[in-house]
């Protein structure tokens, strides 16, 4: 008889370039080496739990061009954000499914790495595997790395996978 | 048919307690715990490369009231070192066998966290796992530690082990 599935807790997040509902090139390379890797043919031996951090600030870019003349527009506009969050994980949790890989996945608003090393805590999976664009120093001090800031905080073991050369954007910035 | 086996290396020392042949608590709980949360009952789906890297100036000592008279004095306190290089190695070698995971251990000597990164440029290994004390910032500025510059420079994902609460000396710079 074999224990309980190990627990597996994954941050993923939309592409900088193609925006929802496309997942960042880090996000799905982490997933596609955590299957490979890891898990292999063992699908029962683990779970996956999928957690996406959608970023107040940033959620309105997308709306530059509408007119909020009502709460009811700002209510709509949340609602369209979280609506684009889903069709995210979607991505993820069919992958699963497809493999036959038992998983979760949710959405939390907030700073990203803070939310992360927050549900760590909540959840308590046995490690975290993020992604990363694997920036040199001087892109890091603008755009600044979850990656790094979970390896420090995060109470779990934390895997962090970079970017191959060949899936890397020529911006490096870009994802 | 099944890929190629993940190839997982791994950093051990002796305890610098009880010293050889004896594993230091954050090495087996690092192999442990990849034992019970990765490899699980896949044990033909990984390999685990040990490697050991041995301090060339803490080497002498152990050997503070031996006398030297002779190149040949010398010669042997190193082939002494390497003989419980290997009786370390082979605690985890053993564990191995036991369940069935396919393995491969090796003895280097120099800094180990510049011979683990150069090691793992010339094995290049899937990932690689490193134990750590789990040392606040204090004590890290004395000590050092191998796995926060691993993680910064290794060429590889690496995962650090902490010890649990449990396995932890009351001086945390005990291992």
């Amino acid at each position: 008889m074999e224990s309980e599935p190990t627990r597996i807790m994954m941050g993923v997040n939309e592409s900088t370039i193609k925006g929802y509902p496309h997942a960042s090139i880090s996000s799905r390379g982490a997933f596609d080496w955590t299957l490979k890797k890891i898990i292999r043919s063992n699908t029962s031996g683990f779970k996956i739990l999928f957690l996406h951090v959608q970023v107040p600030d940033e959620d309105g870019f997308d709306d530059m061009d509408s007119i909020f003349a009502s709460p009811e527009d700002f209510r709509r506009m949340n609602h369209r954000n979280k609506i684009r969050g889903l069709h995210l994980l979607e991505y993820f949790v069919n992958r699963c499914h497809e493999v036959g890989v038992a998983c979760e996945a949710w959405i939390k608003k907030g700073d990203p790495k803070e939310v992360i090393c927050h549900e760590v805590r909540r959840v308590q999976p046995d490690f975290l595997v993020v992604g990363s664009r694997g920036l040199g120093p001087f892109q890091r001090v603008f755009v600044g790395t979850v990656s790094e800031f979970c390896v420090k905080h995060a109470e779990c073991p934390v895997i962090t996978i970079k970017r191959s050369a060949a899936e890397s954007p020529q911006d490096p910035v870009d994802d």
